[in-house]
């Protein structure tokens, strides 16, 4: 057991120990999800506010269940960036939230490094739920603890990930968590979007997704974010699907026991397969499954449970 | 006590067992909101989520506040059908609600049949909310229960509906349960609202208002929707409340103890004059009381209560 | 201890001796707030309904989590007026909620008098939450709380009011609760937004800011809502923060322990100086801390607690 941060910002800062810490407290809270009754006193009388500058109803509703069932208040705050209320500032509007005597934000900003400052000066604890383009640390530990569920240790395991991995923080966290676990990581998408760079992060770059799934223990398929303006990345929806999409001739190459992951929603035809998502080797609704215990767990630890309360009554 | 469902989806497939056992477990969850403590354990730690796909804030709160005295947890997913996320399906959203251990789904959409194919493949309970012009059977049952409270056993009742009787899910929903009661039903309003083919639901048809109101034990007058497209079925707003609405001179023809309902919210001076809603007759906010009473008791039926817990501790 | 009160409409209702038992309450359930365990069953299975027809972010997160941290069940009811729902009325609207059994309507409207309407006829207890430009109560509880907190008996004090005192409600309720309590009040402002009639309420009008502050104990420096129509009332936000902001120039001829307050959202560099804000002598941030034990204090004592429970447990 190895835990004595106030926050969880970012992977990068984590050592495999406090990763494993997170994941083997995730266990526990999972088992709570599948009780009658899906509650623990853990947070009781505890305030969480989920401090959403950038919309986002699936990974507030996870948050938002995953504080209730620990017994916490949560507070929804959402604003949109563009309507910040004029004259005041993020760390203004921060600060007062805190005097609320809020104990944790779960904060989601489209600027990178927004839950990196509000945590310089906040008592409480803050939360990344992903910042800009940075990181989603909460989304990479569901799939690391979901990749750990099927695979057991991740040492050695070949992944791929797929896709829009330039402004990926779901790819960025993924990276950190499986390459600390000892995960080798092989990044395929269009090469617009999968720069050499990232082979400094100890990657591999391949543009050929057949080179990429076939040793693959793992195939995370990220999802083409066609709904912003990244179609100058790449030709077209229809073309990207032909070239990078898991159809059923290239699921055929890869190993009878390749985990299927994508972080959804889903784009059905687009990354992947309708069957292939649905098929038993797919994971991605385990995936949502198990964000929920991993984020019961991240503000568990957060809140120094480990020192003072059982994770689970 | 007969009641072996998982879901609500409407009142067509309940027998009048069926309903009964929700009126009678309605009747005691009634008593939960008079007493100083409006609240009972019966769904400690279950989750229940209010998956709205076409707005609607009554119907909404009515559920979450009936989740809430039963101690359940509720999460709001409310989202308009037209912005629905590009890429992903009713079903796929559905089901990453459920992949958060969900346990009921208080489905709204403006498509009907919606919360029955929903009811397909989720593990979980679904209680239809209102679903087009199909279904809407909470109110339908808050209706009946409200009938029961005054007038005891509907059996030989007569009941006069009036209004746009075609488009309504909350007219549709009240014949079902009405006739398996045993009630005799008559449909007024303009003849472009009130086709001749529902006198197959065993229903009697009349365009003459005082004819339909005259013999009624009940009167239940639907929201005329003149937000929407329906003006293209009758002249005016102010003819039809010439034509059909509950004016003083038609009100002193009915019955000196007929009831005077409607689902709400009112157009006064259009379905009703004003004095006439706010009357010693008109139960319009017992039916808002009733309707949470009625919820809390779906809820609770439909998670298994009868089995596994007292209803009211 | 003197409260019998059913409703909190504005502070010119009240006496002395009831704002001061509304402020030692308050100091009971600030210490709730400060505790591992920020709950208390005071309100348990009561139900609140935070009833916005203005829209106000802060003050409603201000209410919510009060009402939270009772223990009650709160339901966010928030509607713009423009968009106010057709065919229904701002009466019918609440009696319908009313009808769901709530306990409490916590109200916000931009129309002054609308929660004294609403407490006319609501078997509940109506507690205003800001109303037109005539009365913000538990904005001005907050303030004399936080006053009281650091100067002890207000009786005598000084207190120099800043700002847009013509249309503002802030202003309107601090003024009888300071001089209720036995404060000496000043006004300062652009004499368009500080009209002499402001005299007949007990307070000094000055014009000149340097006269207004140099003797005050106490600077409440109102928000220049600049995202209104007010500039037609002064030249430009640039000649307000000259002739009206706190710099330093004025705050070196403050009185060494003025308290320095601000009802939030500040406006950096205009009513304040940034480093202003932030010195010791500002309360900003305690005042939001205090509102949200005022609030406590008042659900309870409009609930009838003082009667029936202990405050807290």
């Amino acid at each position: 057991m190895s835990w004595n941060r106030r926050h969880l910002l970012d992977i990068a800062s984590l050592d495999a120990g406090e990763i494993t810490t997170i994941l083997d407290t995730a266990r526990e809270f999972k088992a709570v999800g599948q009780r009658p009754i899906k509650k623990t006193p853990a947070l009781t009388g505890k305030t969480v506010v989920n401090f959403f500058v950038e919309p986002s109803t699936r990974t507030r509703i996870s948050f938002e269940l995953a504080a209730m069932r620990l017994s916490a208040d949560v507070i929804n705050f959402s604003v949109d960036a563009s309507s910040f209320r004029k004259g005041e500032t993020l760390k203004d509007t921060a600060r007062n939230l805190e005097a609320l005597n809020a104990d944790i934000f779960i904060v989601r900003h489209q600027a990178s490094g927004a839950p990196h400052f509000l945590a310089q000066f906040l008592k409480g604890s803050v939360v990344n739920a992903g910042d800009g383009a940075h990181s989603h640390p909460t989304q990479a530990l569901l799939d690391v603890f979901t990749i750990r569920e099927h695979k057991g240790d991740l040492k050695g395991l070949n992944v791929a990930i797929v896709g829009d991995i330039l402004y990926s923080r779901v790819a960025r966290s993924n990276i950190w968590a499986l390459t600390k676990l000892g995960a080798n990581v092989t990044l395929c998408g269009p090469s617009t979007l999968v720069p050499r760079v990232f082979e400094q992060m100890g990657c591999r770059v391949t543009y050929d997704i057949n080179e990429a799934i076939e040793s693959a223990d793992v195939i995370n398929l990220l999802r083409i974010q066609h709904e912003r303006q990244r179609q100058t990345m790449f030709p077209s929806i229809g073309e990207y699907s032909k070239l990078f999409g898991l159809n059923q001739a290239r699921f055929a190459r890869t190993k009878p026991d390749a985990l299927i992951m994508h972080p959804g929603p889903i784009n059905r035809g687009v990354e992947i397969d309708s069957e292939i998502a649905d098929c038993e080797r797919s994971v991605v609704l385990e995936q949502v499954t198990n964000g929920l215990a991993v984020r019961m767990a991240v503000l568990f630890l957060v809140n120094g449970g480990a020192k003072s309360a059982q994770p689970v009554d």
